[in-house]
């Protein structure tokens, strides 16, 4: 199999919801998911964009269905100025072992590097041992010395 | 002493680095700060902001020198939607323990009430017990489930 990388468009959103609700089932959190699709298209294509995404598909699938995706933002380091923050890296369960995610995560760090960012960010779980190894090769930096905080505002 | 919060403008940008290399030190981490003020002023007062502050000040005192600082930018959750992210907490050693860090960050919580945002997040370092109990005491959940990846990409 063949697979390519291209930008998001907004009607990708439905299927790229739908790899989101997967990795919520594999991240053991499926109810955490409470943003609207409405919500997800006017924040990645409305007027004020505050994401970006590349997704794959196996280049002989004649739907070209999405399989995978990488979503985006830019965040700010008083230490390191732009950076660009991986929020999200999922290939949907019947291609993972593949490749897709080394390449989706390829495409970001040229991304990153075209954005003229000082760095590329992200999080891992402490028990996703596989990726934590993935990450490593590429020379990445993991650190548990930083807790995570968050206060909800609205349910 | 009475301390009072506003909006921080262009000209704060000085003073505002000097408490992020104070607070550098703190975290025992001085050489890590790279970012130039030029850089700092553009990405916050330029065409395209990325980040907002609010800065706090002795009402008492007729310079009105700065004394703490909360630097903040929006990020994105496929999960929960947008959500402030409050990257920099930063009171002057002279000044802590009289409640600075509450009153900027009680401000900080309004604000993203103000932006109707569904969250507000940050990060603690691990061994920072004070900060962790003061942000207990808001009800935010604390979690050491996710490490921190970074790979950089300039020097």
């Amino acid at each position: 199999m063949v697979f390519k990388i291209r930008k998001a468009v907004a009607s990708d959103c439905g299927r790229m919801m739908e790899l989101v609700k997967e990795l919520a089932v594999f991240e053991k959190a499926p109810d955490q998911v409470t943003v609207t699709l409405e919500h997800f298209i006017e924040t990645g294509f409305g007027k004020n964009p505050v994401w970006y995404a590349l997704v794959a598909f196996d280049a002989d699938d004649s739907d070209k269905k999405i399989i995978g995706i990488s979503l985006y933002y830019m965040r700010y380091s008083t230490w390191k100025g732009l950076r660009l923050y991986l929020e999200d890296l999922i290939v949907t369960e019947e291609f993972r072992g593949k490749g897709v995610g080394k390449k989706l995560f390829d495409a970001t760090v040229e991304e990153a590097r075209l954005l003229n960012v000082s760095g590329m960010m992200w999080q891992v779980l402490d028990w996703n041992q596989p990726a934590i190894d993935f990450y490593k090769k590429y020379g990445a930096d993991v650190s548990s010395e930083w807790l995570n905080c968050s206060l909800m505002l609205k349910a």
